[in-house]
């Protein structure tokens, strides 16, 4: 199959990027250091490119994200770093068969965790973005009550997701610092071998974690492009010019519904000026002294935020030059 | 089924609402005077119920909304209203079956449908949003392009999508009739029935199209609410408070993935406050001198744009106080 051959917009991945990003974090951060987030691609044969690249405990935000791992074989040890108080879905992740690991931080998840058979969880902690963990003075406690209602509490996570993005790393050394400080103080209260923690954005300034749970480093995003990571910017839409306009402006087929639009307006691979985007369509023009677009040209989109750009697609193409090597299902998307 | 049983983040729309946005359309523009846009709301269950409320004729932005109305038996006149290239995705939109017409604006757009066997096509003219149509001098020649290949042009389409959403009542009606003489001027050298222009902004201010195309009328959203057009709010996400946390703020498990972000940050049912979203979350505090949320209490998302939050979701659940009444699938998703 072609490039040439895919309908757009289409969800196109560069397979030496990919390789580079997965061959990277593997050095950084080799086998069980690094728990990947299926979350940033929600794609089993990716995480199952992680699996191969060394990293065999997976990251999940959703139960259907845990679900689908374990359908897919990579079930062996999945932390379910979401709090959930609806026991039925609850009660399926357990069914899934996957070592089962559920983040709680009240008295409410350790009761749906204990009523829908799970078995194990992590105490998580608020280290300073507000979300969700236990304040960390009360870590001890729930773990305490975890452990009366006969669930086994594995250690602790606590994310420090107003960390991750600083643009300056000597900004977020020191706050991951003192983010981990409160987690580690927390562990010590609640005992266990698991410190779970990190993002893309500090996965090698977090040495206090035992474990990394970074997700976007496998495809990236411009948002994440700039901090100068080490990883390559490996998604793309694909897209095709529908209209040219006389006014200088040309529009193509990839819209609001193919792109996650929190980070803003996404780029354009070749240099070309996005105008913005609506529905169905992208309005762009040529970069300074770039030729007109023509109608029927294909370009490539470069999302601004991954996570909820892939959430969009059915498939992921990886490709390499004008080649389609494989079309990967999307298959972890919804809840 | 109860909305209790529901899991989160869904979809749903209260009936009461739909009914009253489906009756007061139809009745300020009855039957064909409205050619509804499913591309708002995909979903063929909602198109249906416009078809009961006397509108049979729709528009489409894609092809597979093309495809996926001709198999729901609602076929009966389809404009695709948006330019495409490929001539497989248009064959396949030939052959559902549907009386299909295809807006063009280009020669290679002509070409594209008089290749995979369209018959019937409208000329889209650019009334001043910079996006599709051609330049109206040229709409005349580009008729006469369509009808030397073949092709029968039944009229002209031209957006005014640079005025739909103009908050000032009076603006919107002059400018309007600003783009419609553009519009009617391309028809008169084009020829043909059809002039089809418009969206929920103008549906009572484009009198010069013979059709409208709106589409947001029927769920709304925070962006047209703030217009006064009549119609109310039918949309939102119900969700879950999974997290409180000791600084005032809850988390609820709609994020990103569950939300179309391009017009801003959703809105909560309730009065509460929004602080921000992130992929699987949002964070938010109590409206002044309400009771603090509690770990397990549903509350209401209201998004800020309609179209690309339901096109996340793959259910849409019609409520009534607090019961599901129906649960229609978003099945035309994707492209």
């Amino acid at each position: 199959v072609k490039l040439t051959d895919l309908g757009t917009p289409a969800l196109v991945v560069e397979q030496a990027a990919l390789t580079h990003n997965l061959t990277a974090m593997a050095a950084a951060l080799p086998g069980e250091r690094l728990r990947p987030h299926v979350k940033a691609h929600k794609c089993t044969r990716l995480a199952a490119a992680q699996a191969e690249a060394g990293h065999r405990h997976f990251t999940a935000a959703t139960v259907r994200e845990v679900v689908g791992l374990a359908r897919a074989g990579l079930g062996e040890d999945v932390l379910l770093a979401n709090e959930v108080v609806d026991r039925h879905r609850l009660r399926a992740a357990v069914a899934s068969g996957a070592r089962l690991t559920v983040a709680v931080d009240s008295e409410e998840t350790i009761a749906a965790a204990a009523a829908a058979g799970v078995r194990e969880v992590l105490i998580d902690v608020n280290v300073g973005l507000p979300r969700c963990g236990c304040d960390p003075a009360d870590a001890g406690r729930l773990a305490e009550r975890a452990r009366t209602v006969g669930l086994a509490v594995r250690g602790v996570m606590g994310y420090e997701g107003h960390v991750v993005g600083l643009p300056d790393r000597a900004a977020r050394v020191e706050q991951t610092e003192a983010a981990m400080r409160l987690l580690l103080d927390a562990h010590g209260r609640v005992g266990g071998d698991v410190v779970s923690a990190g993002g893309t954005g500090t996965y090698d300034i977090n040495t206090w974690a035992t474990e990394v749970q970074a997700g976007s480093y496998a495809l990236m995003d411009t948002a994440y492009g700039e901090l100068g990571l080490g990883f390559v910017a490996a998604l793309g839409v694909l897209a095709t010019v529908i209209s040219v306009g006389s006014g200088g402006w040309a529009v193509a087929d990839c819209g609001l519904k193919a792109l996650g639009m929190d980070h803003g307006n996404p780029t354009l691979a070749d240099g070309g000026v996005v105008w913005y985007c609506s529905d169905e369509h992208i309005t762009f023009s040529p970069a300074d002294g770039a030729p007109a677009y023509r109608v029927g040209q294909r370009i490539r989109v470069v999302p601004a935020h991954v996570d909820p750009t892939v959430a969009y697609h059915e498939w992921l193409h990886v490709v390499d030059g004008d080649d389609v090597v494989e079309s990967w299902p999307v298959d972890l998307r919804g809840w």
